[in-house]
């Protein structure tokens, strides 16, 4: 399977394809037949890039479409109701921050969740989709973390603003193209435990049901993100923890976590 | 005063300036140091620019931060406490429409309001920026409709959803560059008549405030727009009707409305 990174080498940006445990550059269109170009380097023993490719988030969409209650338990956990439709509210591109930035905690902000998440990555522009033709439509998987401030939400306040500060959307470390992303395992891990643990079987709107349903009311673009929803667990962060969120198949997406605003961001 | 149109000349997409009646093509960066460059033509008596150009949306946001309830006399009619803070939300920039683009009514949406707004278009990326500094951040002003899904919205589905379908956020004629906003009238007019009528010094959070609010929470990148609220008058739109929205000092942005879904959008 190609995993597909985004990766800073020595200041040149650029996508890069790991199929078997080589590392080549990508040549020709991302979204639009791509193929491995000129090798540059080979994993570790336990899968890991060479140390000088700095990993960033995989791209950065034009917008996150995430979804909320999307596991029963973890419906239950919030005291509200199983949706009978798809709850859907936007994250902007501009919370995006890759593997190893750091999740700035708003000061005055109170609590702020993990939600460890199963993102999907939109290949071709997609506009009434119906179900049985979405995996035409996706590139692959990636690992989500829809950070959230949880007692802005509680009180009200639009998910698109309690859910869309600048480092709220750590994404990545790669994209897993084709994966079948039927029954995954998603968790969510801080400071070495296990806090949250679900597998998309459980999803109450599976994947392709959720691009139909997006693509009925908003045109995706490629690049574009779903963030499927996350399952029972969700805890509060504090400064100096470290959270990683693991998908089956894709990888693990580790950020620490900081209070306050320290400069620009993005990336 | 300049104003600046994106327009389709026969299939060339430029942006134009219109300064005393001429139009240039716009040299330079519109964010950065633009200037006019080869004239164009001339605007006509009416002020209108010539027939061969199509004018589009001024410009495509990353995002565009809409404001709710920023009217006492809208938050009223809403039922709705004044509120505390700006309740912001974001439309994506798949919503967006130029003049004369149909705003589709989605099939089974139910009703489906016009919403007249003066809009704020970014010029330099903005992150914590204090109220004093906000006009450095400020490219012009254009006129908004946050069109919205009336009925959805009152069950509590997400702003960014029930605000959010493709053809929801009509943007244009134009951006009117550095005009002073603080005291601006906008209205909405409906086949000829005016359903609603307002004006930015009644705002209950100022230009000035909301890029401060705004900012602190998310970068805004330029061309970002931020919508800035809807004074009292909001109604339902019709398939049939022509819906105009007008920001003094800016001009008029005129939208059809037709029911349904006839293939891709943008523009």
């Amino acid at each position: 399977m190609d995993r597909i990174y985004r990766i800073d080498d020595t200041g040149a940006v650029r996508h890069v394809i790991e199929q078997d445990g080589i590392v080549s550059l990508l040549d020709g269109d991302l979204f639009d037949g791509y193929r491995p170009g000129r090798e540059i380097g080979r994993t570790d023993a336990a899968g890991a890039l060479p140390r000088h490719l700095r990993i960033l988030a995989p791209l950065v969409p034009s917008k996150i479409v995430a979804i909320g209650r999307n596991y029963r338990e973890h419906a239950a956990e919030t005291g509200k109701p199983v949706p009978t439709e798809p709850v859907i509210f936007i994250k902007p591109s501009t919370a995006v921050i890759g593997p190893g930035q750091p999740i700035r905690m708003p000061p005055g902000a109170g609590r702020v969740d993990h939600e460890a998440e199963i993102a999907v990555v939109i290949r071709r522009r997609a506009s009434h989709v119906p179900r049985a033709r979405a995996a035409e439509f996706i590139l692959g998987i990636t690992c989500s973390n829809d950070v959230t401030a949880r007692e802005m939400q509680r009180r009200g306040v639009q998910f698109s603003h309690c859910k869309g500060y600048d480092t709220f959307a750590p994404l990545g470390p790669c994209i897993a193209v084709a994966l079948d992303a039927s029954a995954l395992q998603v968790e969510a891990w801080v400071n070495g435990t296990r806090r949250q643990a679900g597998n998309s079987r459980d999803m109450i709107f599976p994947i392709d049901e959720l691009v139909e349903y997006i693509s009925s009311v908003m045109t995706l673009l490629p690049g574009d993100v779903i963030s499927t929803g996350t399952p029972a667990g969700i805890a509060p962060l504090a400064p100096g923890d470290t959270v990683t969120i693991k998908v089956e198949g894709v990888g693990e997406l580790t950020n620490p976590v900081v209070m306050g605003y320290e400069g620009p961001v993005n990336g």
